[in-house]
């Protein structure tokens, strides 16, 4: 029931391949296809303890459908190591931001839309899923070749492409837990059991939960456009589940427990199997995601606490100016907020430059 | 006639304000405004030595115009050392590239246009870079702060955008002399004596070229929609002067000498003023400059002599599997193209993993 | 009886110099001269928050003595970024640590006793820090010139050898509070009211407290030999004031209060002028101070809480194997300690290679 | 005769083993054991094609003796990326030089040579490879772990310890090639046919030639002292073979057969066997061979073509000061030397520090 394999995805300049183990978990027929994978960005660590974990919950108790789990998914970004802590964020040579290289064309939705505006939702998924694919081997095959990060990426999408469901799981730097939600999925999101959660439009950006939900949302715009219903045939989330640089496996037990209850509604455990402790969600929509870059240079005292509603115009951060002492200009310089927000992450440094990302809030906030 | 002020780009962690060199040349009345910066990436040394040679020039017989020059453009860049070489290509706290945060809207240009349809071209060129002034001075207004890139970007494009011509210089990795050509400038295009040359469109990426040609030429393109004529009224240029870490005084001269011959045609100085012997030209559309990324990861043997025309088919590298050494597998992997080419740079380092840029070509070339 | 001046310790290749700002405390007379430097890796930024609280102390009630304290001793270290953290433990160019560059030299420390034996003390120290200042001197004349850290190390190190007392404040990785403490001084040293001691031999192993501690005790040993007691005349200590990359001006304070009460007994205050909770302090000798190094690759689990005593052989650390997820080996190797200990400090990152120093222990620990 | 297993140095983050290729030439009997290794700079190249047209040479004719060559042997810094370049030189946690972490005592040489003073020297030496194996299994067998870099160091030692010559494969930065040779086997050095040596004496640093001549030329010297002769009975050179992060077959060819007309007087070939054209040999003593540290920052202009004599006083570099473009001030700096000298080679970036090692030369030179 439980198997695993290795997944190539690069090849380093010492001829070692880099290698991504893929587990399989096949259930019981009839649920979906779920796709989960963690640690993309090298410092994200903790979603592998939740894949773990979730491991465990699917041999506590059969599922149904088929589960693929990737965790330690970026081999060149997990051993990039500069100082003591892991430069796994963006390819090292060309800073490419590693979860922004997935694939996505919408080119020629309208001729498909077109073809299949009859179709049923069962030949309409088989046909968008094989386009998927094509374009996917099309890029692969390009005669000039592809740069690393994408071939890592669309590697890894070519089993995400085949669910129904995709998870991909990170962390934030010192950061809280926070959910994306495609807009569409918002009513099942709670399950999730994640305090933050930021609603996401149909773009694509580039990152593993776009390059899945983007394709089928517009599929479904475009259609409705044509006057045809169909809904959002995949759900895809990014869950990030806490600090980087950091292990803390009693937390990802309970977060396996929320991806599990998430799970139930899907159709892969009986409702009520997984119990989690509910916790208080706040949400906003990404246009109200903000976040805050330091006026200035300097070492920072964090005042606000992560998850905790902050008032406008009250010091979320100090940032002192050392390099004053002894003279007699103001030794810190407080930053404060231009509307009410809830801090969701900050900076893992307390060295700053001018413009460093401090922190980021969820602004015009509403329950999920 | 020639001063110099410094203009705060940013503060670093310890308080130091990271400042740039801003060079003034007051010409003759009657000619553009120019504006020439160098350095932005911080290994990209030569475009100093090229506005040292410049400002000779200047020396040497007063231009018309008015001349700002802007070396050593990105004190943080330049300063950032990773080894021994210079890791000035992008913010190494975001990855982001430092030469893709210039600022650019046309959101609101329709407007624009219909307002001064019937207005005569100095009033518009005024209008048009009074609006850019207030763009880019409601962004660094934001509440929220301004990213380290942003930041810096901004205030050079403060400078840059009072100027009739931009050009900012850069290099390659280990790289041939190229500019990127707006197409509309194509025809003066050749005075810089620059042997190979790519051809752009008018979208924008970020780029401090892009910011200053994009809206002049968009402005232009949607007057003609609207059926009236409008010269695009802002040149600018990237020009990549050879290899980054390294300095060449004596080409450097010679690029400058380049520069002096185009600006004789913008009105600086007399035609003929500056002798340069003429070097043959080649050019492609920007669609048809083409990276070549590596099939596998080793060590590599660069074997196209960069300028010079290599067949589809032929070899460009041979990349060495050394692990391989006592074993029967082949000793290595030769790349070739799909089609002719011209190779214009190549990577900087021997060691390069599946994916990594080798080099860069124009393809399907004719002369400029 | 405050004042600042700033002190050129390199040039930038910008040409910006990496200033360092110097604080004088001009106290009362009769005090000794004290040296207090802060910040010279990087990261460690907790110890500019130490000399404002204790800048604080001085303002609150004047000292006898002149202090000089030295915030953000290392510019071009604190400025350092790579990803989110500051990478300012090493030249980034050359991998050498910023604190084992100072000077020492003992070669003619004989033929200084011989002339000295029948001196007077002050007539011994007048000459031994003349002698010092020369070999400083010479070691900056050198027609071949100096490397980078040397350059700043050597001028830090000239304002430094004028004290009678030398504290560098540094932190660790994520560690508690620490104390490397010259045999010699051990008796004052719990003054401090830092619950952890290293007790150090009078070798020089090219640290600031050892450039000063070594020359004068070494001094003091060779005098012993030759028939003369000669008091060790400078004291100088490392203080690690907990976790890098992190401020806490709370915790700042009270280390500031251990440092005024330390020197109280070195006659800059009357003894009980600053109050502190006594913590319990637990010492071990140099060579019993052990670095745990990782058996394996993996994610990392710590396990010991820091300051508290382990047992042999309890689990200090897990440390995962999440690419074994699915297969039948076991999911994390334990790592435990041959001898009882107490956990100082361990690794930032969760993320470990084999031979990544994954904790520091006192063994064999006593009372201090 | 020919065959290749992998050699494990340690274990990454993502729990894939770092292997190393071990390749063994099985030549006739009678000749001696030779161990090559090359790559343990990450960017150190050169030395792989090396062996490369070695193995060809053994291939070619048959040799007398056991060869074992060590390519790539450092996967950590060869995969280890920053920027284009490879940050292989030093570990990028700790900072600590690759190849200074090979194990060296000599603590109980005494007793060593008491005990044989009266052997035969097969005896001795298979005593003394004996202790050599024990001290490195002792120190393997740490309860507390080994760092990284000993780790790896280690493993590869363990091999190197069965050879009577040891051949270590570097390049430097920008660098002619230039060969370390300990003082002992000056007259057989030449056959290498390296233009620039430098004469070793019998200290450790930390490097692999010095952790296999240093033991046996120790044991010699003691030896000496007690009255009985016995030769140095192991070769150990570092060959520096060109630049870094550059890949020249064809040079590569020409330094295997001065490796091949070395190992001829060795008893490897018949003398003759591989022929090269002589070049021109300088050398000179260690203490003699010096770093030349840059008095500013700034753009460097590289005056001295490697390998060529530089007379006292005349320019070796021009440091450019483009920040003070249109300015007064000089804008370069010129550095020269205070002796006559050859320089071996120079920094690999045109953007120093102050303090930044420009060049390194030899002085007092003679011929080999």
């Amino acid at each position: 029931m439980i198997s695993q394999t290795l997944l190539e995805v690069g090849q380093q300049p010492n001829g070692e391949p880099a290698q991504v183990p893929v587990i399989t978990v096949e259930g019981a027929p009839g649920g979906p296809n779920v796709y989960l994978q963690a640690n993309l960005h090298g410092a994200e660590i903790q979603g592998n303890a939740v894949l773990a974990a979730f491991l465990e919950l699917c041999r506590a108790q059969r599922p149904k459908g088929t589960f693929t789990l990737v965790p330690m998914a970026n081999p060149i970004g997990i051993n990039q190591k500069s100082g003591e802590f892991t430069l796994g964020r963006f390819d090292p040579i060309s800073g490419e931001n590693w979860n922004r290289q997935y694939h996505f064309s919408n080119a020629d939705l309208d001729a498909f839309c077109q073809a299949h505006l009859n179709s049923d939702e069962t030949t309409i998924a088989a046909a968008f899923r094989e386009r998927l694919r094509a374009q996917i081997a099309q890029r692969q095959a390009s005669p000039w070749g592809l740069k690393t990060g994408q071939t890592m990426a669309l590697r890894l999408q070519q089993l995400a492409l085949e669910a129904d469901i995709v998870l991909d799981l990170h962390t934030g730097p010192i950061s809280d837990r926070h959910l994306y939600v495609p807009e569409y999925a918002r009513a099942r999101a709670h399950h999730f059991n994640i305090p933050l959660n930021i609603l996401m439009p149909s773009d694509f950006g580039g990152a593993l939960d776009e390059a899945h939900f983007s394709p089928w949302w517009q599929l479904s715009q475009r259609f409705a456009e044509l006057g045809r219903t169909l809904e959002v045939l995949v759900d895809a989330f990014t869950l990030e589940l806490g600090p980087q640089e950091h292990l803390d496996p009693a937390q990802a037990g309970r977060d396996a427990l929320g991806i599990g209850r998430y799970l139930e509604v899907m159709g892969c455990w009986p409702e009520g199997t997984h119990q989690v402790e509910e916790e208080i969600q706040h949400a906003c929509q990404l246009a109200d995601y903000k976040a805050l870059y330091s006026p200035c240079g300097g070492q920072i005292e964090y005042l606000a606490p992560l998850g905790q509603p902050v008032k406008a115009g009250v010091p979320v951060a100090r940032i002192w100016h050392y390099e004053r002492l002894g003279q007699d200009k103001p030794m810190f310089t407080e930053v404060s907020l231009p509307c009410d927000a809830i801090p969701v992450l900050h900076f893992a440094s307390a060295n700053v430059q001018e413009g460093t990302e401090l922190y980021k809030f969820l602004t015009h906030t509403f329950a999920l």
